[in-house]
């Protein structure tokens, strides 16, 4: 295998972005092959949702996502000393497991697109896309406990813990939806965000650790830190479901309101105790907002704190995921790729 | 923790009973101690699905099924003069398994009942269900993954692959449902019952040979072993959904015929190329079959030789599955137990 991850770092957002090339170029392969060991009928739905096909099965040149768990996996085995090339295995698999939680996420959420294109269940029906996503949660794990290295039988209990967490967050956002304004608390929502968000990323750092041959408390200190970093990336992410992403295509400004999500800076603005709050918990009750309602929804967020709470938190669980990095990579210069990862997810409206 | 699955043996249906009680016994503590490791909302749905709480989280004295899969897993391991205690984690893991793919089932079929209670998907909600399967898959792997047993890696990989011949053969079941009555072979047909059924049998009786310490040849005969043999249940379960269960309460006759339902013997008789296959094809073509129907349906069957076909191929499965456990237990009566099992899951309409 030519090996595209040697240990050459990268910094800012540009060597982020070089570092996610440098993942996929690698780890797409890897993801590939194993795909294809799937039966026909589930492997055609894979193929399409990673964009590799078209649902017609022609060929389509289409990315599967930033590689930004695979990515994270070889940069923390990288962060500590190791080879990254041992881990495309478990790069593979978390990137799997990731896929998989999208495709049945879809079909909770009854989204019907993703990446610009239909969503899977859309174009093959929920019970087709429903089963394929099983096989592939079961897929990332067999890769797991086939892979011969020493620590894929513990990166697969890790991971399959990860998928559980994952559910329960996805679980917990959907009953949060259901829930009336102030039914939701800043605790809650911020537990169910580092679920549905944070335990994989960690999961990923956790991995490259593991793969590194990485002691239980440095392997525990990169989970911590994918995990506040997960945070981070959460808090920002729901800051351009409201205000959105300058600079960029993507999601409009008042997504995320248009759609009454509880989102965190949504949830810290209700929770306010402040006039402001009551007059967003106010909106929230009305069926639909119109353009005036969304800017006036936004405008009691801000008024009542959640912006600002928001980005104080993304600040301070950055920091934190630093400290963390920091107890198992004291000398931090070695580490420059998975914090240059760390921002790049967390950049985007900074 | 006592053993109740010691080396005594028993044989005939009352061994077998007496053989699924104890298994029962010695795998349920192990299933509530994992299932009892989900987050709380996972947790509440798993254990509805198995019988242990009604819908309102209160105790409820109803039993998970027959526990068949656990008690291949033990019978497996004692054939191969293995003492089975320390593959109750695996048995647990293979029903865990079983389950999530009936909770996930119950979804794609649009089942409303199982076990005469309504399905999870029915009291919980579509995705509450579909996330709580999901979890169940991933908390069978940890279990594995997490077991210290040196068999257990390889189990892991056994049980994940499973799972993804499982999904394909219920995403196969659900499209010959669509096909039309001369669209399905009868290579198909079985390869999809294989696929559904046989493979998690042979998935179960591969674990215990595994966790007894056997070699992969022994272990791929006690694989071969419980395919055939759950290749037989599934043609008598089929003839039971068109003949019905004398002595038995259970699927009324009929029943697949009513769901114009493409079981084996359904298929035998529609590729029969009999006069009696094509007055099948007529009745299957209509949108519903009265009582009449039914019955003339299920003589068509029988005049175009599926009836006879199925049984002779479940005795001819049978037959190969004694001989596939031969390969890896020459003196057949210290596997006992596992041909009273075998006979147990297939003796119902004989």
């Amino acid at each position: 295998m030519t090996t595209t991850t040697s240990a050459d770092t990268a910094s800012g957002a540009q060597g982020a972005v070089l570092l996610l090339d440098r993942a996929r170029s690698v780890v797409d392969p890897q993801l590939r092959t194993t795909v294809e060991s799937l039966p026909g009928s589930i492997r055609r739905i894979a193929k399409y949702h990673f964009g590799w096909e078209h649902a017609d099965g022609s060929p389509a040149a289409g990315q599967a996502g930033k590689a930004i768990r695979p990515a994270l996996v070889l940069a923390a085995a990288r962060a500590l000393g190791a080879d990254p090339a041992p881990a495309v295995k478990a790069a593979a698999a978390v990137e799997l497991a990731h896929n998989f939680t999208l495709l049945h996420d879809d079909i909770v959420d009854e989204d019907p697109t993703r990446r610009h294109r239909p969503t899977a269940w859309a174009v093959f029906g929920i019970p087709d896309a429903l089963l394929a996503g099983d096989a592939m949660n079961a897929l990332a794990l067999r890769l797991l406990a086939e892979d011969p290295h020493p620590a894929s039988t513990e990166a697969s209990a890790r991971l399959a813990a990860c998928v559980i967490e994952l559910c329960a967050g996805q679980q917990a956002d959907c009953a949060f939806e259901q829930r009336g304004p102030h039914e939701v608390s800043l605790d809650e929502v911020v537990a169910m965000a580092t679920a549905k968000t944070g335990a994989l990323l960690g999961c990923a750092c956790a991995l490259g650790a593991l793969y590194a041959g990485a002691d239980e408390e440095a392997v525990a200190a990169l989970d911590a830190f994918g995990r506040e970093a997960g945070l981070a990336f959460q808090l920002i992410d729901d800051l351009i479901g409201i205000w959105g992403d300058p600079g960029r295509t993507g999601k409009p400004a008042g997504a995320d309101l248009v759609a009454h999500k509880k989102s965190l800076p949504v949830v810290a603005a209700l929770v306010s105790g402040t006039p402001a709050g009551e007059e967003l918990a106010a909106l929230y009750a009305r069926p639909a907002l119109d353009a005036e309602a969304v800017r006036a929804a936004a405008d009691a967020v801000e008024r009542a704190g959640g912006r600002d709470w928001a980005q104080n938190q993304a600040a301070e669980r950055m920091a934190r995921a630093v400290e963390q990095l920091s107890r198992a990579v004291p000398d931090l210069s070695a580490a420059e790729d998975l914090l240059a990862l760390a921002e790049f997810v967390t950049r985007r409206s900074r």
